[in-house]
């Protein structure tokens, strides 16, 4: 079991990085606010220990590092139908990462945004039953499963799963918030603003497929591993299913939000042609 | 690079678990065959060096440990059409492992076999060109995509990918052929046989994406690492393309072999109905 609350991994001023369990200043719940944390050394999904010297953050970091990562999942429009897929761990990224867009990818139709409760697997488990599938969940972090709407249809995006695995198009964050402390994942509001206007808005409760019901679903026949990470599906907003569609554009903010972990806030960044092709 | 020339990973008849430079007997080319190896020590992707300690092989395991690998990226019908996945690195296994078939994936009609040339990444690259492509391989080796086509097609299996990624269905091996011995991947006879059947044929020569091209296209926006391991493409004869349709069932023996590289042999096993969920 987790001994720490809030899970960070940051850049500190002294220049190096660690976990850390986050020190909220009174008042304040978002975990991107965090200016300070108690360095926790051991391994996360083993022993560790919360210790009580204190560190100052400079930058929050994705709070898994990658080598600590096995398999990212993904769950479609769970609020709404289901669908699944896996990412690649390079396609992580940290709260304040901007998302890289690859010149291919750079069509002004298509890149869309999907807020997303993020479990984090603690434990090994397989055939887990719904009733003690919480018992594996590490944590709870809030995810933007970025999406480009025409690699994944018009261009056979199934075919090619290219149109969510980009490097950095899976930032999460800004910490992870122990099963200790959200003992039940399903009552939480969660919301994505592009640019400060709130395009997704909705809760937990409304879930088709639950978070126990998901992991116990996808560990049939499939083991679960410490460091895997679901994306477990968002709600209805997204750029796709308006009228008139909404796209992420060049230079944009968009913000996602779980209640009681924080706000991941990414600015969509269009790279420049690659010289090496 | 790489400074062994066929990797193999096995428990010594000493009781530990090695990586080691197969030493194939006389006029053997298959590294299944391998009884002995010359002990690595070090990072395969890293510094290493083959030593002049000579250990017995007892089992040969799957040729990199799940620890050491990274993204299983999988493309579909390359010899004729195409199309991509992820796969769970839970699903990789041993040149001679059973293929665990889940209770829920034990229907009569489905159960399918795709032999394939595996790349293995040694290099981390981005948007690399195809020219350059092959100096990222650390080497071949010879796979079995097992798929569940009903899961994978009637059931929605794009939806839940859990055609492919059940815990041990994509076996892999017999070891890994270094880049600097298979200079060119394209000219390798490859084939499967059930149940001492042939049922696929080809020659990589065949393939319509090259390695080269399917390293350079999979790396565009998407940061290929050392221990990534590509899933090229089947050739015909899978059991679905058939007529009447071939299904594999418990109890066959199924082999995929590539020239210079070796044999699979792995068993069907239905596993017998959980008693967790």
């Amino acid at each position: 079991m987790p001994v720490f609350s809030r899970l960070v991994r940051f850049l500190a001023k002294n220049g190096k990085v660690y976990y850390g369990d986050a020190i909220l200043p009174r008042g304040v719940t978002d975990i991107a606010q965090t200016k300070k944390a108690k360095i926790i050394t051991g391994d996360i999904f083993g022993k560790h220990e919360v210790t009580e010297q204190v560190a100052d953050i400079r930058l929050l970091l994705a709070p898994l590092a990658l080598e600590d990562v096995k398999t990212v999942r993904c769950l479609g429009l769970n609020y709404a139908l289901h669908a699944k897929e896996y990412k690649p761990v390079t396609s992580l990224a940290g709260p304040t990462d901007p998302i890289p867009v690859h010149p291919q990818a750079q069509d002004a139709e298509g890149l869309d945004y999907e807020c997303e409760l993020v479990a984090v697997i603690g434990k090994t488990c397989t055939d887990v039953s719904e009733s003690e599938a919480l018992d594996y969940v590490l944590g709870y972090a809030i995810g933007n499963d970025v999406s480009h709407r025409e690699w994944q249809i018009q261009r056979g995006g199934s075919q090619w799963s290219l149109g969510k695995g980009f490097d950095g198009w899976a930032p999460f964050g800004p910490g992870i918030v122990s099963s200790q402390v959200i003992k039940d994942p399903q009552t939480l509001k969660i919301s994505t603003r592009l640019n400060g206007k709130t395009v997704q808005e909705s809760n937990t409760a409304d879930m088709i497929f639950d978070v126990k019901k998901t992991i116990s679903f996808l560990s049939r026949g499939h083991t679960l591993l410490p460091g895997d990470i679901i994306f477990t599906g968002t709600p209805s907003g997204v750029g796709m299913g308006r009228n008139p569609k909404l796209w992420m554009r060049d230079g944009d903010t968009v913000e996602v939000e779980l209640e009681g972990v924080g706000i991941c806030t990414n600015k969509v960044e269009f790279a420049k042609e690659s010289a090496k092709l």
